[in-house]
């Protein structure tokens, strides 16, 4: 009996969700796209517990941007009724500056997005999204970074507000660690289209840049970056990128390590001169 | 005799460097930093094939932004008798537009740095200088990020051009390959004080906010970024900040596959719902 009991309250544990936990929202497409407010009405159908800090305008492809030699603002904002701050820095500043200003505790789960365009493969590293939950997870708070593969304003997040639903349930369920950094890619399709969620790995992808040059009026010449993406591993079954084109919702594990385990051993030469 | 001959070559091919190997060096602290000046007067020792695409003005902590809504000037400069262009762009703007627009063919290293400040331990994502190298490495150039613990801009270089140009010439002679990256940090003292290279990993180490309000003249706040680093794992000797604060130069193997690839089998529930 005592053993059964035991049992059930570890179960119990593994799915709770504590009444209203503290969700904090950010992005990097700016507090007045369209994809957060879409993040936001689906939070609030979770918690009362809402705070949105976000960039005051646009800082796609900041990466971990910081501002260190300039100052920060923060202006009370409303989104959807939730309690808001726009902030004129980068989206990690965003998540610096709520965590350490404006939230009166520690928050249970960041979420950043939903981006306008795939974060996908190597874009989690250009990515100001994708960098404003890394920075929570450096802090010790479990956070997820959430996109839609369509680029466009006007891009219909509908389709996938079950699935960020069950996503943002799941992590506060007490399936993600204080360290844990999500990325999430939603395809841009039609919610019957869609074949489920795969965990993977970041494909190993780049961009090949292409510096469109022009002429000012003076005749003196500038650059515009324009690129295009070239996926280096097509056919791995296990990648977000084949996630992505096969209609799943790709869920990547992130790490804010970046070191090369594997080469240490072989690089100790050098040490010896 | 054949035999011997053999291993001859192959041990020549194992050290072999080759002539005038051409290096790109960039930074983030701007073009005008001496830190840049010092890398360059040691890889002028090195080979007669050096160019410096870097930005026209201080860019740390700028990650690895990109400029993607608006465009890149960029300008001719000397430093030193070399080629060298600044950009208004990030550090990851010059790496991409240097290797597309600036160099007649694919550089066979890039060097970013000397940076005026460590970028040891999480400061790797932070780091414009360490963003340049990691670019580098993505499209797959051999690519070094250097770095001095001292932030002052009278820091003083010459204790670590010995080493700098061991390091180069060690990058260049074979032993790195095209996705490679190291983050290398220099203890800011006396050459005879330096205890030799460690090769070691990223501390698991953060930075704890604390930003300062202030008032402008018209009441309004605004905020100041300010922060204390602390290093969560103080007594590890194998990790770059034990190297350093032992007087070591740390070298960490860096990556950019992010994927917390022994989450992923744990994280598979999800996708049963």
């Amino acid at each position: 009996m005592g053993m059964a009991f035991l049992l059930l309250i570890t179960e119990e544990q593994d799915n709770f969700m504590k009444d209203n936990p503290l969700v904090l929202i950010t992005n990097d497409d700016g507090i007045s796209a369209p994809g957060i407010l879409s993040l936001v009405e689906v939070v609030k159908e979770i918690t009362n517990n809402v705070v949105v800090v976000a960039p005051d305008k646009p800082q796609s492809g900041m990466g971990h941007a910081i501002t260190m030699n300039a100052t920060l603002r923060l202006n009370k904002r409303d989104i959807s009724g939730v309690e808001a701050y726009s902030c004129s820095g980068t989206p990690v500043d965003c998540v610096k500056i709520a965590t350490s200003k404006v939230l009166k505790s520690k928050p249970d789960l960041i979420l950043s997005g939903v981006n306008h365009g795939s974060n996908s493969s190597i874009n989690v590293i250009y990515s100001g999204t994708m960098s404003a939950a890394v920075e929570g997870a450096i802090e010790g708070i479990p956070s997820i970074g959430f996109s839609l593969a369509n680029h466009s304003i006007e891009a219909n997040f509908n389709p996938i507000k079950a699935y960020l639903k069950q996503i943002i349930e799941f992590a506060l369920s007490h399936k993600m660690k204080m360290y844990d950094c999500w990325n999430v890619n939603f395809p841009a399709v039609e919610k019957e289209l869609i074949n489920g969620i795969k965990v993977c790995r970041q494909a190993d992808a780049c961009w090949e840049e292409e510096f469109e040059e022009r002429f000012d009026p003076a005749g003196n010449p500038y650059y515009w970056l324009t690129g295009r993406f070239v996926n280096r591993e097509k056919d791995k079954m296990d990648t977000d990128e084949w996630a992505l084109s096969n209609n799943f919702i790709s869920l990547v594990p992130v790490k804010f390590d970046v070191t090369d385990h594997q080469a240490i051993e072989g690089l100790k030469m050098i040490e010896n001169g």
